[in-house]
């Protein structure tokens, strides 16, 4: 049971333009930061943009920002949001063969089971994972000297 | 975010016996019943059986059975035990490269909500899955005629 690695970058950009003290970067210094693909990270930011998390300007000055407050992103809204597939089990899943089907209640139990963790994910705002001495530990991570 | 073949195949199983008449099957016919690889179940019955769910007797009247009553099989205790790969994000997993690590607060909300998706999961067992007019509904699909 994994989010994707779409996700998880999603989470990481999100996390950077909030921890920065001009709340602005580029995806070649996130890249760069986070030792991961360039190529993938684009894809990411540019669906974080279709979205409304991100703002992206161009020219010499241009850049990466929130476009919401950190107050206002949902840990379990951003997963969805960026998760396609939550499809646990086949019967949950566009390909469903499983003859089950019609009778078996592990479909609603796993229902179920998804709405609680996502509630749980909900109760935290993406200010709650950058804020207070964790948030200032991040900065010196990410914009280290 | 998906659970394994694997997992889901060991709760198909167990649907399997906890609704068969004589509580017995093999691993030849519920392969037919399912439509599913037949040494992918080897695998599943094997792994079900070394942690105590089932039992296999060999012989003419051999096959597989439940080791434990239906209610004592919870589907959260199952998943944990099936499932082998619970990392939501890199930082869960052993191969964790994400700067952010040391100071990161997402971790521990991640397994804050996947404890709350199996705080959900265990509060049903096998039998809630099997039981009442869902259970008879299950039966007739299982066992036609």
């Amino acid at each position: 049971m994994r989010l994707t690695t779409f996700t998880d970058y999603s989470l990481r950009v999100l996390i950077y333009l909030a921890v920065s003290e001009d709340g602005q970067s580029t995806i070649r210094e996130i890249a760069q930061r986070y030792d991961i693909s360039h190529n993938h990270l684009m894809k990411v930011v540019q669906e974080l943009s279709q979205r409304g998390y991100l703002v992206a300007s161009r020219g010499k000055h241009g850049g990466l920002r929130l476009a919401l407050p950190s107050t206002a992103i949902k840990i379990g809204t951003l997963v969805r949001d960026m998760e396609n597939d939550f499809a646990l089990a086949e019967c949950l899943g566009d390909n469903n063969h499983c003859v089950l089907t019609p009778a078996c209640k592990l479909r609603s139990v796993f229902k179920e089971a998804l709405e609680a963790f996502f509630v749980t994910l909900d109760a935290y705002t993406l200010e709650d994972i950058v804020a207070g001495r964790k948030g200032a530990k991040l900065l010196k991570i990410l914009r280290p000297g």
